[in-house]
């Protein structure tokens, strides 16, 4: 469609828009485009495809990529985005370990570095800052060249209130100081992410989630969690905290601990690594110091060993039936240290199949440690595109101008 | 938008059938809309309005309603849905009743009627044939006028296999004969809804849905079911078995059946009505004959009954805690027999504060017993409203035909 279509002028601007975005869409799916290919894909006329790509090389958005050759026909100009047109910081914090990447506007990663977390809050902020500064060196931009920061820790951010809530793992978190500090350090554009939820994300785009519509990444490590994803879309819940199956009813109220049941949930409390290490020592392996060192004595043929892990594979598949019984998932991916161990996802299985209703596919996680860094640029590239449609829908009154900067 | 627009035919004949829905979208929202509206709610010109409107009244799907008067200027005809454009048939398969109703192509209900169903599948199919012609009768129309028919049913509908599943309550009623017969007594053109999720789909249109975007509807009497509603849309799951929470594995296992668990589901076979009557009797309430009878034994002081119906609030309360830890719904609406009693939302209410990371609202639902079947109805007009859209779209190669019978 083009200018000479009957409406009103705000229809004209919005159709305009809609067509801009269509073309975007489009480049970016493709590796070089030329005009040609962009009308026939999206059936729109050739002056019209015109006038938008001009329009979106002027905002900064595409840039020309060189000339198609060795195909008949006259030589075409091949358009992509332009990569510079936006950078996306993301951020892990976990117990552990602090990771940061930055990828551009086209998704490619630019960098990206680890450190060891320091275990307070002043300490996970300074942290993070010397990180993002490194990458930003690495890279060649400078702070106001990120046009979304993602953070992925764990609990939610409750925005009622304006603190990280639920993030129980990672004492003093919760405190409102704390999200006030991060804006400091990196600009207002600071977006929260549950780090499990970032991890969905990242399985969505680079994992098993990339084959279907609909699945629930649960993650059972230091804490349990899920991140679902319905048609495509992370669900987040009407208070973010979809996903927070850490709070399951489900651990046996006279072995757990009834005061961490409180503060992490009763499923958390009596399957998060810690809880398989109580349920270790309360079954007399007193040396038991880790989720990893049950786990390898039960592999090794220790039977109280062996009797833990059965019982933590007949939590997890509890766990896993109430989430078939509420949303009936097409898949379930199995993450974090202890959800990713040998033989585990075997047991699992055979315990959901007593008391599923139906049974959905079952796949272990095959990404590392980067996936809840790369789902934050995953969220922070979805973020950076909703603001682009934004603006060009905003852009209506006149010609874009050249808003590089602001739009991307 | 109007003919004279650049683009390819196929993508004119798209976007007519966008304007005519768009209108036709307006006109069932309003009641009797006149040409001048219509061009200005929808921003599109009057030659382009009047075009679509001699197309839609062609088809069969508007009529108009007369002329507006009282009002200054010149008298506008007002044009409307044809009432007469589709029929939608709703039935309602319970263990107790059966219940059918008629609505139009503007929603509203012509005809409803409720019989006592006999406890085979034979005798069920017998009653809703009999039900049926008797509204045929009543409304004056002939079964071929029925354009969808939805039947609410306990369970699931495999399609794989072409049975219907998980209907535990309503014996034989799963054999692949059943689907077989309800076709030939009501045609190709059947939708089988599960029970509880039609409840929710009438809770979404006439309850307590109609304020939120996403909300659950709990179901606790002679089964245990939830409707799910996310983004407005009914929640159905990769293999329809989303809100079959009577599988959530919360009874107790040592006071369970463990047989009926298999069969119905953990919850199911625990907190059901037949559950509180197996509860009653295990605490010696010998007379326990029915679970409004200990509900009643409760109310008037009786200890014991006190103690069940304490115990039936924390299972409920921890499967609204699990739909809270999966979904994050912004309201959970209670019903059936069990979850409408008298002060039991109250009991709920007190132990989900204990245990759920986040607190949804609680109401009990409003509507009566017909639910189920009023929600078939807002199923089956989702659904031709659907095949509308579809005929629009398809008639794209030339002017739409008069279509009536077909496309509504």
């Amino acid at each position: 469609m083009d200018g000479s279509t009957g409406g009103s002028p705000a229809r004209q601007g919005s159709i305009r828009a809609m067509n801009e975005r269509l073309l975007l869409d489009h480049i970016r799916r493709g590796e070089g485009v030329s005009r040609a290919d962009l009308a026939r894909v999206t059936g729109l006329s050739k002056p019209t495809v015109s006038v938008a790509l001009a329009n979106l090389e002027r905002a900064g958005l595409v840039r020309s990529a060189g000339i198609r050759t060795g195909v008949p026909g006259p030589a075409a100009v091949l358009y992509e985005l332009r990569p510079e047109a936006g950078f996306v910081l993301g951020l892990d914090v976990g117990r552990q370990f602090l990771r940061a990447a930055i990828c551009d506007f086209t998704g490619a990663v630019r960098a990206r570095a680890t450190v060891k977390a320091r275990a307070t809050s002043p300490g996970r902020l300074a942290g993070l800052a010397e990180l993002a500064g490194g990458l930003y060196a690495e890279v060649g931009i400078g702070p106001g060249d990120i046009t979304q920061t993602v953070l992925g820790t764990p609990g939610v951010h409750d925005a009622r209130r304006d603190v990280l809530d639920l993030a129980g793992s990672l004492p003093g978190w919760d405190k409102p100081l704390v999200l006030a500090e991060l804006r400091r350090a990196f600009g207002e554009n600071l977006m929260v992410e549950n780090d499990v939820d970032a991890a969905a994300l990242a399985e969505r785009a680079h994992g098993h989630g990339r084959e279907v519509d609909s699945f629930a990444f649960v993650s059972v490590g230091t804490g349990i969690g899920m991140g679902l994803v319905l048609n495509g879309r992370l669900h987040r819940g009407a208070h973010g905290a979809a996903g927070e199956i850490g709070y399951l009813p489900l651990g046996d109220a006279e072995t757990t601990d009834t005061r961490d049941a409180r503060r992490r949930g009763g499923l958390e409390a009596a399957a998060s690594a810690a809880g398989i290490v109580r349920a270790a020592r309360r079954n007399g392996m007193r040396g038991a110091a880790s989720a990893r060192h049950v786990f390898a004595a039960a592999d090794k043929g220790d039977a109280t060993a062996a009797r833990v892990v059965a019982e933590e594979a007949r939590l997890i598949a509890k766990a896993i039936c109430s989430v078939v019984a509420v949303v009936d998932p097409e898949l379930v991916v199995l993450g974090g240290g202890v959800g990713q161990a040998a033989g585990f996802l075997g047991a699992i299985s055979r315990e959901l199949r007593r008391i599923a209703p139906v049974l959905p596919e079952l796949r272990v996680s095959a990404l590392g440690v980067d996936a809840v860094v790369d789902g934050c640029l995953v969220a922070g590239a979805d973020r950076a595109w909703s603001a682009v449609a934004a603006v060009l829908e905003n852009g209506e009154e006149g010609a874009p101008g050249p808003a590089g900067k602001q739009v991307s």
